[in-house]
């Protein structure tokens, strides 16, 4: 299934940027970076549960957001981009 | 219909800085932001051309970046959040 990932991360100080990088280093494990903190993860059910427990335990909840979109099998019909960053698409075609 | 609309833009010079107040602009006015640079909007097919022909006009497509995704009308069951920013729902209820 393709998990949209976006996340805003709090960056006032030292720890706040190490949660960042560690948030966006999760989600490059998994899915491909369409915006700055949006990825898309193409993910089977045991990777999905994977990559949420560990995002869930880097975030701050206080400080930190995390949002999920699940976009279904159907999910390139779903996307339409405009502008720089062309993106490799995780299941062998290009989306532009 | 539920359209999520993403943006990166470029805020490395003052017209960057503009263009980046004035997407936003534009999708307050259709939307409710989640994150910095994540909006879900609820529209009808003409607030959505509307819209769509605002950021096309706005953006620098060499530098700047626009996403959307189409989450249709069971959109609540897609969207799974953490963190801070609770958001009003658009119709009405409030989403967690």
């Amino acid at each position: 299934m393709m998990v949209l990932v976006c996340y805003d991360v709090s960056t006032e100080n030292k720890e706040g940027r190490r949660r960042l990088r560690r948030v966006a280093k999760h989600c490059q494990n998994y899915g491909q970076r369409v915006q700055n903190s949006v990825f898309e993860c193409l993910l089977d059910p045991a990777q999905w549960t994977t990559l949420k427990n560990n995002l869930f335990k880097e975030i701050d909840t206080e400080k930190d957001s995390l949002r999920f979109y699940f976009l279904g099998s159907n999910w390139r019909k779903r996307v339409e981009h405009l502008g720089t960053k062309i993106t490799p698409d995780p299941e062998g075609l290009l989306l532009v």
